[in-house]
């Protein structure tokens, strides 16, 4: 049995032919190319799963799954917001079921990526758990009792938008002080080049040419390598933040463990080691040095093997 | 059918016999006395209950819940760690279950006051709920699908703990800068007391005859009354640790409504008022304006009725 799963996002729309052991087999990726539409990119998502299909000739596909940035709504099969495509109230569901012979689900991306973790990745045999995205923005995915919780209104989870900062920054949230305005890419990035301004010394200033918007967080981990003091301090506050936020999340939720993924997380251990630090500093002594924080393990292919979960989960073969 | 439910707390034992409508038709409480030792304390618990039971001579009492402070293992029927009691590894139900021929079980005092709360007090009809019991401690029980959800260590919901202040005061659960050190009652007349010390000129000085030691959150209460600028102050400040921690947790968990208890919530809209502005100030801007913050129902009443409810749903009643 086969499945497939799509991963749409801001900028890439990641497709995938998976088996039942989350094992990719094909896989494609084109640009979303979000300003030409709802329509547009339904259109193109269509198209990479009949391509999939084609080039799986003889092997039995059974179930499609789709993981959706923003507000999802799974029972109408609606995406209800999603800012960074530009949605609004838009039927997703239907449209597939009307062209695929195959039972279609979807489900919030972030939510199928800790559902790929949960089944095929770091979080294999664990019932409760959080899956951390740390990329352009932060975002979560709760397992409990081995199933994704969403919350009354569909909002459980939002990590990033937890104040961690009083009369902090101004998010386009709403809030101030969040967290994604400190430890996403664009705030780290963000601090990074507020301490250039200030006239630290640092090899990133060569690194990038003096072109400030050239920082990235590759640059930064880059400099971390060479021993530059100041990426050493921005990693380090990074990984205060986001202790912070961790450990409160882990004082209302009490899971098994937290698994970090996302393009912030590719930095692994200079991250990793002091993230636990602030972690266990800023937990209650019961739950110090007993909830691990681990990196995802399906890395980018968690969106696509992840929505190919909740294909399985839909079938009831999960 | 008639049920008794118990609620084991650091200064009193409160047991009741309640009906199916979770209405207390006969009440005791007397001294805890933990000093005297779990035996001793168990021993009053069981009189209580015969007391109970015989009082309601020709009433079918059918079950017998208990609310116990700290960490409760409810499948052992072990209170693993009670502070304010000085237990730890304490087997509970064992020495009811052989002392009384209906069902006994038992869980957190927080978590059964939740259940309280959602079954006969301010959540009927709500499945997704957090109650928080602001006293001496800042707790809370988690509703989640109509259930108590107490996590992987039996530890969700410890709101009270989480980091409000960045390198803020050293608590004794081993964190610093925890929310139950600012907004619990001892926290909130630590602020009082130390805004006199100050120097803060305040009606309060001569309502407590110039001993600070005397200060409580009804002085503040009454002070505000008079409109004193200091109480309204302390009270404001109190509203604002409360609103971003709750607007932290309901980011998190995305319940329908926050409900709080405990003693210091009886300062009623004083409290409440700002304590809803600070919330949605502190909320994304789709979570706010949406999520009510309403106090108990129950008082006092939420521990006994609640063990009473614990009781039910042990019985397949509610």
């Amino acid at each position: 049995m086969y499945f497939i799963g799509v991963d749409l996002g801001g900028t890439n729309i990641a497709s995938a032919l998976v088996n039942e052991k989350g094992e990719i087999i094909n896989s494609t990726v084109i640009p979303t190319e979000a300003q030409k539409g709802p329509e547009y990119v339904i259109g193109n998502m269509k198209r990479e799963i009949h391509k999939l299909i084609n080039n799986a000739a003889g092997s039995k596909i059974v179930g499609i799954g789709l993981g959706i940035p923003g507000l999802v709504d799974i029972d109408k099969g609606m995406s209800l917001f999603a800012g960074n495509l530009g949605w609004q109230n838009i039927p997703v569901l239907e449209q597939f079921q009307n062209e695929f012979d195959v039972p279609v689900c979807m489900d919030n991306d972030v939510r199928t990526a800790a559902l790929g973790e949960k089944h095929f990745g770091a979080g294999v045999g664990i019932d409760n758990l959080i899956c951390i995205t740390l990329g352009t923005g932060i975002g979560s995915g709760i397992i409990l009792d081995g199933k994704i919780y969403r919350g009354h209104s569909l909002s459980a989870g939002e990590i990033g938008h937890i104040t961690i900062v009083k009369d902090g920054l101004y998010c386009n949230c709403g809030n101030r002080g969040c967290l994604e305005m400190y430890a996403s890419a664009p705030g780290i990035v963000r601090r990074t080049q507020k301490y250039i301004l200030e006239g630290h010394n640092t090899v990133m200033t060569s690194m990038i040419d003096g072109d400030l918007d050239k920082i990235t967080t590759k640059t930064l981990s880059q400099a971390w390598e060479k021993g530059d003091e100041l990426a050493q301090l921005v990693i380090d506050e990074t990984a205060e933040f986001l202790g912070i936020g961790l450990a409160t999340f882990a004082h209302l939720i009490n899971p098994e463990v937290i698994i970090i993924g996302g393009g912030v997380s590719l930095m692994g251990d200079k991250l990793f080691n002091p993230l636990q630090k602030y972690f266990d500093e800023h937990s209650m002594r019961i739950l110090r040095n007993k909830l691990p924080i681990i990196p995802a393990k399906l890395k980018s292919e968690s969106g696509t093997v992840g929505a190919a979960a909740l294909a399985m989960i839909n079938l009831g073969i999960l």
